[in-house]
């Protein structure tokens, strides 16, 4: 069950020579998915990063490509809250074209301590955010 | 008066360790909005560059930045098309975020032969978009 | 054992308002490197995509992150095949920034018939080229 | 007269479904060769962005495209100082690909005042790096 879901067209820029979305693209609409889903639960990235108060580093990501995406191509990408731990969480992003799944991704978010860049635990508000992006509510 | 507006969110991946939009991007964006005036006008650009039957590269561009876009700044970019030559066709962008002029950005693009690269007419059907727009057509 | 090293510099554009290189960046570094391996290898990717006798996308990749990469930071990306098989390659990248390890990354490429779209052999000159690299040999 | 000269092949990324460089990214190299310029003169700008004693925006760009760049091409981008005002500096890069001019660009750059954001002089050691780019001294 999808939480967010982020669409854009395939652009000139997204793509390369041969002729299709340049695969690390791919990730930063995945990250602007991330970004859709924190701003829809009331916590814009922005405001995390302007404040500082705890990093939120992306330790891992991948993706599989499964069918080429074109210039043109109109893209949507639902994310889902795979995972919620103690200091870590995990994102599913799921891209469809035409309605056939053409690639899919995931990123692990870490909350560190801006200081020491320890792990401390993710922030009640987030934790929050992400509990209900777990259990897929509407609010999201 | 404008023809066709595109919006976008500042993202983390447009700024830099500046903490502000990095200037190269702010062309990116022009050219997003560029795709959305071809597409409101009925032919998209990723159809062009597919069909081949004539190139239409950008042989000039220029931006002036007036204030920094920041993370997450909501921005509108309003295209106009400026002038319409024989082979060459001038559009204009104004970025504005928060109700002030953030900045203006200008592209030029050319018509060419795909085989001689040599300067060709603009398109009929081209023109037509483009002369509409510079009357500022409700179409677009 | 690395067949070869990409270096480069974290410039302002890798960067985000968070003051590091930006997750998804780390992968175009990653295909730099790629495209030097190729190169050095004697089949410039360029070439191959230019070509067209053989279509060859990244089916997947990831990345993990274990250090900040910071604007100025002088990194090399030392390249390794990890794997050849019958229609497929994988490549390993470290990233390594003051001695110290920052990143690994990981893409899989697979040889694609331009027409069909359905997988094939790889190319005999690119298996040969991948082979002398998983052997480390010194041509690379 | 140069005073820097950035290297670089286009990167399969750099390049469109065109075919070709994509425009915006020519200013990103663009900056990579100031980057260089600033580097080879002892003040990396790493360190200004990081001291953030004054802040550098590039407030204007401009940029002419003459040949297409494509995918593998070897291209040189020469940096000059073009001029030194109070505030401000204006640089100017050629870029040569196989000995013919490819494109040249222009970037202004104001120094301001970190708190209120009004222009400063330019600090004297940057002031004396430009200079001696101004005069074309070895030392760039």
């Amino acid at each position: 069950m999808s939480l967010h879901t982020h669409r854009f067209h395939v652009a000139l820029h997204d793509t390369d020579a041969a002729g299709v979305l340049f695969f690390a693209h791919l990730l930063r609409h995945a990250h602007d998915a991330y970004e859709g889903l924190m701003a829809a639960g009331g916590m814009p990235l922005a405001g995390v990063v302007a404040e500082g108060a705890f990093h939120l580093p992306i330790v891992h990501c991948e993706a599989d490509y499964r069918a080429p995406l074109r210039h043109g191509d109109k893209v949507a990408v639902a994310v889902t809250v795979a995972r919620v731990g103690e200091s870590a969480f995990t994102l599913r992003y799921r891209f469809t074209a035409g309605g056939e799944e053409a690639a899919a991704a995931t990123t692990v978010h870490v909350a560190l301590d801006p200081a020491s860049r320890a792990k401390r635990p993710l922030p009640a508000p987030l934790r929050a955010l992400l509990a209900a992006g777990a259990r897929g509510e509407a609010a999201l």
